[in-house]
């Protein structure tokens, strides 16, 4: 069988990074194209020193007509507001589409505009699946465009999930989050300097950053009314990593020992959804590099406390992409994806 | 005047470090005994390299006969279970006693025991005053032994103390803390690796730290009432910092400005209190070897989040103990804690 | 074809979790045996998290007699001293053998025991091969047992190589390393703590590191003359990566681009090792997780500098002995070594 | 006596911060102006949170006419090329200025303008001292224009300073110098973004750096001939220290004692020089938010190492800027810099 000729928009920032270093490695995939505004004409291992030795062309400018053809499927790693309008017009071209920006994963206009601003193809909103596989599965299976989710949204919803769907949480949910500063993108400002983050921790947007609604949405499908829910992410001094602490109260009186066991359950098929035994809590160096979301957790009374990490770069991002890629091509969800943690 | 002689107990570790740090630039302050176990009889340059130069006595063993004459105030910068007897020695010889452990922070003896374990002089408890200067000034001043706070406790009850001084708060308290890895001591542990701690972040005694008890001893004191309290620590790769967010219910309808004023007021004396105005939230690194606590704060209908920013080590700490012996003393409470943060 | 069954000997430290990372994804090898000491009978789970999931065997001992049998080639991640003993009986049961301990370096006996104190089997010394494939590729593929290069010396002997084999060296050559912390292992010290790592920078060992004598050794291989090698060790606040400053004195006149050109042209035909361009250096980061040992190089009048940049787990340690292993067993090199260094 | 009316022009970055820092707590200096162009009419507060409560001027743009009236004494904390034109309006209008730019270091105009540009001023070259303590106290004293010395040169001049005097060495001098981010400054650029730095670690600029120039001219100086000195800088994850690894070959034999005493004598009565015992040597926290310069050193054959380690903020910056007001104004020349290091 031919390979499947993919195209990586956005390939100079550190999403796009991920994807081609997933995608290297992929048995069943010829990547055929890179884009990236600032720096287009230069070779790929200009902005990647490490990807050096790599067959890849060039960097070239975002040129729709002339990118539009050349490829299968196309994963979009642009800022949000750009991503819509290279979404639309190869959708258009009938290409499947993966946009790891934010412009598909609301369904409600509404809300994406007053988040975000206009949005300039609205009609696309409900056609778009949002990738979250664990949630999804089937119906990503013959998307032809999927809203790949957040970091944050990741993080937090694949640790409600089980509880949320079998509708066992009461009142109000907080979700106190923690991300490496590769999450911010590689775009260059003072508050993101070295010197700045490291040996330091803040919180920043708090009650009030974007990835609210889109929890808000997916969790009020499997809650079956609006959420509660309390959102303030911090910035770690770390590279890659989310780590989630989610506090809920629960319906009904559980062991920790029943919770472990509905978590067990739900994610019993799933490849790179890992629970840890009660007593054991993850740490974000244990998922570094990989596909895994793994969660700990914890019962008192009738308070759950679930903990998750991911990396934010592949679980949180362009790792989920690629599995959302395995889905919609019906090739093993795992292709590419079995590369262990690295650690330390 | 004479200067106080000073003895510090348990040199060796960085709370001791810190006491030095701080009290070598004390103006009436002559440090004449440094005591530690595994490192006795070294100079002090050889358990803190960047001492050198510093003219103080080599560390010697602790014996108490030896020791309990020769000064006027000690700190005690040791483990729990073992400062308890060394106090008890040095309060018997009429010396006053700072005692940096958690063996005199819960009036309780049951409830100590329940955390730590048999309790050798349960009737110091009582005289032992808990020693927050925001809280307890006036006791402070007389006192003949002062509980110097735990890290935790100062950062989440100093984030609480209008709000639950003026029971505001309603329901569930959950106080997400994230802390330095100094706030661990200077003990050898696999877990507090380089390699194991170095890009990573994890969470630990999920709802079943030492320190709760603590924090709900005091805030039943304000509150009138046990609180329910949900309190999880963290581990944060850096050296000194600790940031706690905390979730509240309020009672009444409050906008930021009102709580933001509330806070003003309460702290409006407080030398080493820095509440930030509405939209600002503290990081880590700006109170970063200083002895404030920082605090930022968010009203979103009922609910609330105050953010606090200390170095676990000088507020948290020895910082803090070196502001109790100035009010012990009747000295201007900032002598010896005036240097600003150290940033980057 | 039968899997290789593949025993990794002293599993539970850094190069043991790196082995298994690179061998649980190479498509011709069985795990089938784990010893660790200290932590026999636990599960590879407890020890290294973020491996749950893998299906391999507990950690069992140390026991000769029983493990000798089971698999057909044996990783030894064990420290000096105790891994000559194993090697021994392993070799002796005619099994293959890749040492990662130092025991089996150095040629010559007297010069081990200088260093490192009794050798219970020298006659084993002659037949090790010393597993630099870029100088040995051909005595590693019918090697019985293949010392594994040290960390520092295969950063410091592939930046010199080509200029050595050409001898264009003259007078003292200046190795200034710089490592991560992983280097040291994963051993308890207090000096490897996070808060005496962080934020911090040494040197250590300076000019009598251990691992001068075994690049001394194969220097004098390539010069013909013993090498007059001032070699200083630092320690950086990272967790993988050793940077190697090198500067030598040529014999003759050279361009940088005539430089630049012998090493190309010495290494075009290596997988590992990539010349960068005149005018670019190597950072740790872009081969981090990755096979690969990266030289940039800089050259003014007639003194070069070489810079080079490997993972010290990967190319400095298990990557190593896996490409060892890929040659000994006649498969393509690269073999499960494919994966592109994780950035950031 | 009046306060010593001070200004600091480029007060927004971090040598403008450090001054800050180190001033606020200097009993003799009142600061009344502050100036950045970027961030004028922003409060102190807002570019350093961590300064918040401090009484100080609003930061005003740099209107040489306003400001060069008001102070006594003049720190530039300007980028060079920058710095000499408000260097020469504020001499002309009778001011004392110390610059920490590089923009008066060489004596030679022809040199600066082939590493740096056209020179607008190049009379006062002549005049200006460079602030070397150590090495031109006397001449400080009296001196109307200070030029600071850079981060680097300080700390590969204090290491070599005792053998250079007696003119000791011997052919190249290697001076291997790692830096902390905050000796970029607070300049916003990919390169130095937290995800860039942490968990890497390179060279830059290597054999071409500014500094060596700076370090040549004085060097010549003390050598009585022109040296061979090659300069690699590199890049260290941490925010603040330098510490070189300095090569030299000896003239004579000496033990490591004879060195040791001769580095011993020399520094016995500075202040901020620290010479560590043989076998110790020194690491960047151990002098971190310091004003000292720690020496440590090995000798063998007559090869030479030595390594120093100082805070390139403080004693590479604004902490020897201090140091040279207070020389200057013939007040103790530890004034406002006795802080201990912060440690951890």
């Amino acid at each position: 069988m031919d390979s499947l000729k993919v195209g990586i928009i956005g390939a100079s920032g550190y999403t796009g990074g991920e994807l081609i270093r997933l995608l290297s490695n992929h048995p069943k995939v010829e990547i055929l194209l890179l884009t990236a505004e600032k720096q287009k004409g230069k070779s790929l291992e200009e902005v990647f020193p490490g990807f050096k030795g790599l067959k890849l062309p060039k960097l070239e400018p975002l040129d729709l007509p002339s990118i539009s053809q050349r490829a299968d499927l196309y994963f979009l790693a642009l800022p949000h507001k750009t991503s819509m309008e290279v979404a639309k017009a190869l959708i258009q071209n009938g290409k499947r589409v993966i946009d790891l920006s934010a412009d598909f994963r609301l369904k409600d206009v509404e809300l994406y505009q007053r988040w975000y601003g206009v949005h300039s193809c609205p009609e696309l909103l409900k056609e778009a699946v949002y990738g979250l596989p664990e949630l999804y599965r089937d119906k990503i299976k013959d998307a032809q465009l999927v809203a790949n989710p957040g970091c944050y949204p990741t993080s937090v919803l694949l640790g409600l999930l089980p509880l949320a769907e079998k509708r066992l949480i009461e009142g109000r949910i907080i979700a106190d989050s923690k991300s490496g500063v590769s999450g911010a993108g590689r775009s260059v400002r003072e508050d993101l300097m070295f010197t700045e983050v490291a040996e330091s921790f803040r919180a920043y947007q708090v009650l009030e950053h974007r990835h609210l609604p889109e929890m808000e949405q997916e969790l009020e499908n499997l809650l079956g009314e609006k959420p509660q829910l309390d959102f303030v992410p911090h910035l770690l001094p770390i590279n890659r990593g989310i780590l989630s602490t989610i506090y809920v109260n629960l319906k009904v009186s559980m062991t920790e020992k029943d919770l472990y066991e509905l978590y067990l359950e739900r994610f019993s098929k799933e490849p790179f959804v890992r629970v840890l035994e009660p007593g054991c809590f993850p740490s974000t160096s244990q998922v570094r590099g990989s596909n895994f979301c793994d969660i700990g957790l914890r019962v008192k009374d009738k308070r759950a406390v679930l903990i998750t990490a991911i990396d934010n770069l592949t679980k949180g991002a362009s790792g989920q992409a690629v599995q959302n890629m395995n889905i919609m091509m019906g090739w093993p969800e795992t292709t590419a994806l079995t590369s262990l943690p690295l650690f330390p």
